[in-house]
């Protein structure tokens, strides 16, 4: 890492539905700074994302024109410029890029398309560049990615391909049920239960249909018997989890799993995974995102 | 109904978490006049309900002391008062109502108790009153009652006693992802595709544990084949259901079932029944709210 942030080789860029990240980088892939903004895909128009990216990373400009990749929902059709979607099954490498419109010469802007699956449908933003970082450290790689988060992605990769996957809103019904719903009042927003938190992902991974039934059972066992908050919250991630692992069995029933997340999903869906006899290794999402990002990069200039 | 409204012979209350619905009922059980407000008990400090039914009813009291009877969560812990939970197996009559202080001498307020289950822990608040009102007009009613909402019950009712009941949180599960998911993208407000809710229906009914997989579907159908927003309401709606049918099927299989609630509400519940072969009659919960708190009022006074 250089201590100088100024004249990038070229921009890295996450840009999602509510963040912003850019990174100055090198020719040899080290990332020397690093800025962040709020100022994410869902709070722009078409037109108010190239003036946001230059205030972002004025600082990092030297005069010349600087090749910047980008990934995550700028790529969306409400986006900087629609990246069509890839279709399954396709390549693990990130050759295809878009470029988006720029009106300052400073600026040479190209954005990873996302990739989709007609049947079942299903769409994805951001994780193939995290799956192509993956697969750049660990080449060969084939068996189950599964990218834990707001909208959980399980991802069959075989061949230097993306075969299928899948997606589960397990991240998004936590974080409604346990702010915004009746059992926000019986669900803390942090404390932990492991005990708790595996009886419930093995009621629903054994019995999915009985999630509808115990989501307010939560509610009751802390009015009734004195639940605790910590208890509710890793008994209502048990239930989500096990649900979402009865669905996705076909995909990590027999295979070998790698998780790319946060550290903190991670570590609860390897939890809930070696319950089932799988022992999944992790890598974290932050640094997978930006080795895709380069991978993007490194692809580009060999079409050069 | 009289058209003076003056001067209640008592009052009947339906006090709910965001609303508060009164009307002056005669002796006779007829209700001259009706009053409502958004002061719900979620809203209110344990001080402020006496105030707030005062402002309200002020018209309908001529000088004495007018009994009132109210259900719901004004008798929750956060409430006026708390009127502890009978436990069921408990009669479906309405007689152990519990005193609300008071400082004003002329309303003598009496609270209806909600039912509470332990095994599996279970409550309900308010539906209590609207199975009392079924059974007054239905006696000796044995079977299911199915009362559909925010938090859906499922209740076994055998010789004029509440044997046991389950909640399913899909009308809240329902307003979540509908309005605040991603999936409010692609579902309407309104609009209907029936056929679409059987398939749907179907799809988690038999197999339940597809519901974790097909939310993020019906984004992604939007997406990619243009799904429209009508389609994708009754979608959620038929995935939803078909989750609770699977969960509750112990209740309803071979059971007469009765439906109670907002009529838009028990014709989706009865289109998804009859797919079942069940054939359920229904009535307006409204209507059995009130017919249930004047079955209170009449209890009092055969024991005054």
């Amino acid at each position: 890492m250089s201590a100088d942030p100024n004249g990038a080789d070229w921009i890295a860029v996450d840009w999602g539905t509510s963040n912003l990240r850019a990174w100055s980088m090198t020719d040899a892939g080290d990332a020397v700074d690093q800025a962040v903004s709020d100022a994410g895909m869902a709070t722009l128009k078409p037109n108010e994302f190239e003036p946001t990216l230059l205030r972002l990373v004025s600082s990092w400009l030297g005069g010349g024109c600087v090749p910047v990749i980008a990934c995550g929902m700028v790529g969306a059709r409400q986006g900087w410029v629609e990246a069509p979607y890839q279709t399954v099954p396709c390549p693990t490498g990130l050759s295809e890029l878009v470029p988006a419109p720029t009106n300052d010469p400073s600026l040479d802007v190209k954005i990873i398309p996302g990739i989709c699956q007609n049947n079942p449908s299903d769409v994805m933003r951001g994780e193939e560049t995290q799956i192509a970082g993956y697969l750049a450290g660990n080449p060969g790689f084939d068996g189950i990615l599964c990218l834990p988060g707001t909208h959980t992605k399980w991802v069959h990769v075989s061949a230097a391909e993306i075969v299928s996957f899948r997606t589960f809103m397990t991240g998004e019904l936590f974080g409604l049920l346990s702010n915004r719903s009746v059992l926000r009042h019986s669900v803390d927003t942090d404390g932990w239960d492991a005990n708790a938190f595996t009886e419930a992902l093995d009621i629903t991974r054994s019995r999915p249909e009985s999630l509808a039934a115990h989501l307010f059972r939560l509610r009751a066992e802390e009015l009734l018997q004195g639940q605790s908050g910590a208890t509710g919250r890793a008994r209502l991630s048990g239930l989500l989890i096990g649900a979402e692992l009865a669905a996705a069995r076909s995909y990590w029933l027999g295979q070998p799993v790698a998780l790319i997340g946060a550290p903190d999903l991670t570590s609860i869906y390897s939890a809930a995974l070696r319950t089932q006899g799988v022992d999944p290794v992790a890598a974290d999402g932050d640094a997978m995102t930006l080795a895709g990002l380069i991978q993007a990069r490194m692809a580009q200039g060999e079409r050069a």
